[in-house]
């Protein structure tokens, strides 16, 4: 039996091995249109929650049938939650799109005194359609969930265990020790004005240790980024 | 005296220290309609190539006329070489714009066997907009270099001196110890399709270390990202 292209369906429900299916219109067309698989060939599905099953095509068209091979948990060894400020514009759809990629588990927008994510309402199918591509693209088993926006304040005030990080402009750099090889790490990058001193406070109060990324001043979604990508090398060393 | 708004000009020919002068149109532009710096404020300025000046502002409306109040040269631990396959897409844009924020030196686009950077020289002008843009708001000394696409046995042929990295899926997470605090570093990412089997035996007789960036697959764009992004901060610990 051949296996198709690499590429990873989203199946928030995925069903259990044996079963014969027809996988939901977008799947379907992915698989068919974009994939391009064929009857007989092999492709893999995750529910984005680390569980993945090795599927079978029977049919391709009209209708896509699939049949349920095998089933395994991915395990993950660090969740990764990211806080972010708002960034400028547009920015926020790549910002989204790598860090789905990257495996950062949460993204959890920080409204700050100096930016807020506006329009987050209207544009969160978007959202979850780029993160929905980053999963599938990725051939990962974890699908980033985007939170809400709340304030700084109410984020710490329900923030869960582990490391705690704040990426800042000329604070010393992150060291890959500094990265829990398990359990859970929270990073919280500020929107583009910055955070203002009371965040600054807030934070520093809150257990979150400065560190900087680079020698530069780096843009919102390009310290997030680099910070998905600082954890996601040295989460696997 | 007061400082403008954190910014940083750039002027390819710096004056020497004393000199009043007009800054070209674009600089000026950027100077008085972006920071909206006034008479009397401070602001810096770099070539891209590590020497800053401090600047007075003289004048802002409706000529800006600036004067050089002091010189430096900004120390660069190690120097940073990408190179890179075709991206997708315009995805090329963001690449230049991460890359030129995060420090990266050179920008060696590759031409591989399954993909080639197909209209380079029409994009060539707007890749150099990006490339000053990054170095503007990033407040860097060392503007992007930009080379020419060449083919990877070129390329190789050409390297210079350093460590040499290749960024393959699935192999072995790269270390901090593994980035070279000073002199140089080389570190290739395939195109979207990937490397043919004769590139990766190339790049390995190349002296080019395999090195792993993530659990997930990564788009071009992003694991070029996600390498500048570990040398930014490995380099700085």
């Amino acid at each position: 039996m051949a296996d198709a292209a690499p590429a990873a369906l989203y199946l928030p429900e995925l069903p259990p091995v044996g079963a014969v299916f027809a996988p939901p219109d977008d799947e379907a067309h992915y698989l068919s249109r974009v994939v391009r698989a064929r009857p007989g060939e092999r492709v893999e599905a995750t529910d984005g929650r680390g569980e993945r099953r090795v599927l079978e095509v029977i049919r391709s068209r009209p209708d896509v049938e699939l049949r349920v091979l095998s089933a395994r948990t991915a395990p993950r060894a660090l969740v990764r939650e990211l806080w972010c400020g708002a960034p400028e514009g547009d920015r926020a759809d790549w910002l989204i799109e790598k860090l789905g990629e990257l495996g950062v588990a949460v993204l959890q927008p920080i409204d700050c005194e100096r930016a807020s994510w506006e329009r987050f309402a209207a544009r969160r199918e978007r959202f979850e359609r780029l993160a929905t591509a980053a999963l599938r693209q990725s051939l990962g088993s974890w699908r980033l969930e985007i939170r809400e926006p709340q304030p700084l304040a109410a984020a710490i005030a329900a923030a869960g265990e582990g490391a705690r990080f704040a990426a800042l402009p000329g604070a010393a750099r992150a060291a890959a020790a500094d990265v829990p090889p398990t359990g859970h790490v929270t990073g919280v990058v500020g929107p583009s004005p910055g955070f203002s001193e009371g965040e600054l406070k807030r934070l520093s109060e809150g257990g979150f240790r400065a560190v900087g990324l680079a020698e530069e001043r780096l843009r919102t979604e390009t310290a997030a980024l680099a910070l998905a990508a600082f954890w996601a090398v040295a989460a696997g060393a």
